[in-house]
Order: structure tokens, then C-alpha cells, then sequence
């Protein structure tokens, strides 16, 4: 296991000290727990409030997303492993404005079971909760069994529009019904070509050959539609491309923003090679790229692989996409 | 050799492609050559010019720090190669505003042989060109020697500082002098834990054991000050930062900027449990942390390790530092 750290069972908690040191005009831990994290600026009393919450090891999911016009706060775990419900309830209270919190993370069973536990707890304390669940990974179910889909790098999306929503002044009804929209939206699919190490197993989380790649695999490692050689940049693009569209309805003239997320190790070059075939597919498709995102969104540990999502834009969507956002992982004029 | 990309050959044009595809509004091409490129957005036509260039491979160096508020262009070279000395013209004459030139790269032999030459033709050609070079590893050269000391993350403080200078107005001699105060107020050091692999090459930089990290090892995998065993985090940290303070002066109640640098592969929440540590060294010494910046910001492709760069600040290279920047891959409000 070749990694920069101390004891593997420090690894989450001198992570988070690192970032609150790093950053204490932006971020904050509530409750004398260091895995609350919370935005450390003004808070905007009459503003429905966002929170997520899942297992570390995905920077700068989850918690690089709290800040200036994104989320108000998160429940950070153990390495892919998800908070426990009184952590999420902590960041729940100290977030919450009297507009209700909306719970906002990704479909993995968990954090679903953390997150209604939260729930119960918090409205037994009078606090509106809704849930939005993301489910963008094509690759793990079939079309018509979307509700059994993982969340992955999509999940950027739901933040980012959810977020500028309840900025903009929207009732919690309102801001879950966007996150809902923007969700059914999105899709990602991507491939892995190696495993990461989660540090306190300290083995590879799978095996796999020095000439294969996994289409579809999750960002803990798991399973995807099937193994098979590595291929040439080009054509995994148009396999990628192909599942994407046809699970979701885009037309000619339609307006698409494209991420295009690095897994850990993937270098940056990398993925504009593959983003310039995303952008001949969709170009001869007739189909219009707005606001690409290119970079590491939703990580796995030091994983090589990448991911290609689709976000289809409405003139909403696209208003809120473009809404400012500065947090200390991702900063938007 | 496991990459994401098509023929070997092709890396440098498909990701520059990519590059230019997504963010038209941002760079573009000059003279039909994919290889150099400037900022798209709108000229200040009374503002000194600044320039850099260097070997693909890095990003975001160099391209990357193309963009408002920041460098005026770039010639990239092949994987860990110079550009040549007409694409370094060609992209001087396409920034000139009749201010002067400013060449603002890192100590490498064929960089500084084809800057030299670019250099010539445009004085030739009636355009002022002053240079500094970028030396800020200290594991590359001896206290001293600084003069063979290589060019690094460091280059990162070297274009903001310099580049808010330009665009506050200043004068061609105020911004070498400038950039040139910056150049020395600055020192990196890393270690790597693997090697990377050059796309046409297909074979490693170089070989290290498993259990093995080099200190002071180059971006482009060149020998480093020893090799030893891979040591916890925080072993690591303190004899990187031993180097550093040993050879830079800073005083209790002085104020540097840290940057820790991803050389690729080594996951963001590595480099934060490195912040941790930096911070708890600096802070018992008297130092105050501004503005921190963690992330990706020199790599050297797929290679694992990270480095530490501080950048001692006075009130003038605080409040260039400050300066709002927006290129695609470095956005600062």
C-alpha cells in the first residue's frame, strides 16, 4: 500500500483536520464533531437548507461541495462507509433555518438508512425534512429499474442546481422538485482501470489485468457491465456514449452540459481526449454543449478510470447551472 | 501502459483539441498551430504581455495558467519536451501590445536554449522581451547553487504574481522585477512514489520499489536528493519542511503561502493530512498560513508523490496573490 498518510485509522479524521485548518473562513464542524461540517459564512436565515452526507474517500464529494451558494452542510463516514443517522440529525439542527433541509446524497442502502433515521429523529424535533436521492450510474441497473441506480459524479449536478434554487429563494418543495428534475436528467457512465485501496483493508478493493478495463464499475469498486480489453480512447468513448444515449431522450438542437471526472489517477490530458470525442458525438448529433466540466468531481481514492455524465439542460437548469458558487474544492464566477 | 488514450503519437494534438473545444470563449489557437495558444478573451491593449511555455504533460502547467488576469500565452512542446523557438515567436508577436514580452518559464536546458533564440527574433523584430526563470526545487541543486536549481509547482506563484502586476499596469522592468522577487521568495520540494509513464515511450520514468518513495525527485522523474523507505505522512512532511526552512529565512510573525501539489496519482485527501502537518510545523515556528492552495496544480501525468511549496510574502506579492484569476483550469474570486 503505497500511500502518503499516518495510521490507516487516522486517515478520515487528519484528512478533515487538514481541510478545517485549511480552510476556517469557509468550513466548520458543529457538535465537536469533526465529521459535522458545516459552511462557515453568513447564513441566510430564510433559506431552505441543503445537506448531504456519505463514506470519504470521494474528494471533493461530499463535503467539497459545502459553501458560498451550494450546500449548507454534510455527515461525513468512514472510507465508503456512510455517516450514522446522529451525525447527519447534528448537521441537520445547525443547519436549519425554519425552511425545512432537504436531504440530498446518493442511492447506496446505508446512507438511505442513515438519512431516514435522521429524518424521523428530525421531525420529531419539528424540523420539515424532504429527501432527493441520486441515481445517475446507468451502468448499474437496467432503464426501468432506475431507483436501483448508484449515485456517482452526477451527483455535482444535483448539488450545483439544487443549491443555486435555494439561493434564489425557493420553498423547500420547490427546491426538492428541482433536485427531482435535475436527477432525471443526468447520466453517467465510466470505466475503471484499477482498483483504489481503501486504507485501514489496506489490499486493492479489486483484481484486475494489466490489459483490461471495467465498463461501469462503481466508484467502491462495484461490479460493472462487463470486463473486457482496453481499448483505444476513441472507441471507449463511443461504447460510453452510446449506453448514455440511449437511456436518455436528447434530440437535435437539444443542450447538454458534459462532465468529464477523473476517478484519482486518471491524468487531466487524459480526459480532454476523451471530452474532444464527446464533443464529436453530440456535434454530429446535433446535440449543443454548454458549460463542460473537466477535472476530478468524484473520486475514488487514487482509482484509474473516468466517467462521462450528461446533464440535459432546460432554460431552469441552465440558469441555475450558471448561478456563482465558491466553495474551497470548486469555485464558479 | 495502461492510459486512456488513442495512438501514443497523437496525445499532445487530441488533448490540446479537447482543450480548445471546451473552452473557446477562453484560448485559442494562433497562427494554425495547435501547439500555441493564447487567451481568447478580450486584449488590454496598453498591458504588458507575459508568456511561458514548456513540455505537455504537467497540467494544469503550463496552458492552464493561460486566461484573465493571468498569462497572455503559451507553446507547448511535446511530453516533457520544449516547444520550439518559432512556436515561442509566434505566440510573442500575437500577444505584443507594444508594452514588451515577458518570458516567464522554468530552468530546463531546451526551454531556455528556444526562448534565448524566440527572443532574438522578436527583438529583432522590434519587440521588447525581458525573461525570468523559474527555480524554485531546492532538492535539484545546492544552497548556492540556485541557478541549476529546475522549475517546479512554484512556477504556479511565479504566473499569478506576475500576471496581476502586468495587469495593475506596471512596466516591463516592474514586472521582471516583480516576477523576479517572487522567483526568490519561493521553494518547492516533493517526493514520488511511482514513476509515470511518457505516452510515445510506453515504459516507466524510472523503476522504485514498492516500498521506496525519492526525496526531491524532478517532474520528469530525475534523480532526487535519495531514495529510502517510505515513511507515515508525517516523517515525510517534517523532512521536506526541515529543507525547506533550512533554506529559505522566515522569522516568527512572517506570512507565507503553502501550496501542496498532487503529482497526479496521490489522492486530494493525502495532500490535506500533509496540509495538517505543515500547518502544525509552521504555527509552532510563528508563521502565519495565508491563503493556502491544495490540489493539482504541476503534475507530471499518472506519477504518485505531492509537493510543498511556501511562498514568503510581503504586503506587495500578498495583494498580487490576492488578484481575482479565471483561466479553465484555475478560477480565483
Amino acid at each position: 500500500m503505497k500511500k502518503i498518510i499516518n495510521e490507516p485509522g487516522d486517515f478520515v479524521n487528519e484528512m478533515l483536520e487538514g481541510i478545517l485548518k485549511a480552510h476556517p473562513d469557509k468550513l466548520t464542524s458543529v457538535d465537536d464533531d469533526i465529521r459535522c461540517i458545516a459552511y462557515a459564512g453568513n447564513k441566510q436565515k430564510d433559506k431552505v437548507s441543503i445537506i448531504t452526507g456519505g463514506g470519504s474517500g470521494h474528494l471533493p464529494v461530499f463535503l467539497g461541495y459545502v459553501g458560498e451558494n451550494m450546500l449548507d452542510g454534510v455527515a461525513v463516514g468512514d472510507v465508503f462507509a456512510s455517516p450514522s443517522a446522529f451525525q447527519i440529525l447534528s448537521i441537520t439542527k445547525y443547519v436549519s433555518t425554519g425552511q425545512g433541509v432537504l436531504y440530498l446524497y446518493g442511492n447506496y442502502g446505508g446512507d438511505i438508512m442513515n438519512f431516514d433515521m435522521a429524518a424521523e429523529f428530525a421531525e420529531s424535533e419539528g424540523i420539515r425534512i424532504e429527501q432527493v436521492i441520486v441515481n445517475d450510474d446507468v451502468a448499474s441497473a437496467e432503464k426501468g429499474m432506475e431507483s436501483k441506480r448508484r449515485g456517482v459524479a452526477g451527483l455535482f449536478y444535483a448539488y450545483k442546481i439544487a443549491a443555486a434554487k435555494a439561493y434564489q429563494g425557493a420553498s423547500l418543495l420547490e427546491v426538492k422538485e428541482t433536485a427531482q428534475k435535475a436527477v432525471s436528467n443526468i447520466r453517467t457512465m465510466g470505466i475503471a482501470l484499477s482498483p483504489c485501496i481503501v486504507p485501514e483493508a489496506g489490499k486493492p478493493t479489486f483484481n484486475i489485468n494489466e490489459n483490461e478495463m471495467e465498463i461501469g464499475m462503481g466508484i467502491h469498486g462495484e461490479p460493472g457491465i462487463r470486463r473486457g480489453e482496453l481499448r483505444k480512447a476513441d472507441e471507449i468513448t463511443k461504447e460510453i456514449m452510446s449506453c448514455l444515449l440511449d437511456d436518455m431522450v436528447l434530440n437535435n438542437g437539444d443542450e447538454v452540459s458534459v462532465m468529464i471526472n477523473g476517478l484519482g489517477s486518471t491524468p487531466l490530458e487524459e480526459l480532454y481526449i476523451v471530452f474532444r470525442k464527446v464533443h464529436s458525438i453530440l456535434t454530429d448529433a446535433g446535440i449543443k454543449i454548454y458549460r463542460p466540466y473537466i477535472g476530478e468531481f468524484a473520486t475514488s481514492l487514487e482509482m484509474a478510470g473516468m466517467s462521462v455524465t450528461l446533464c440535459k439542460l432546460d432554460e431552469e437548469i441552465k440558469e441555475l447551472l450558471d448561478y456563482p458558487a465558491d466553495t474551497p474544492f470548486f469555485v464558479q464566477k
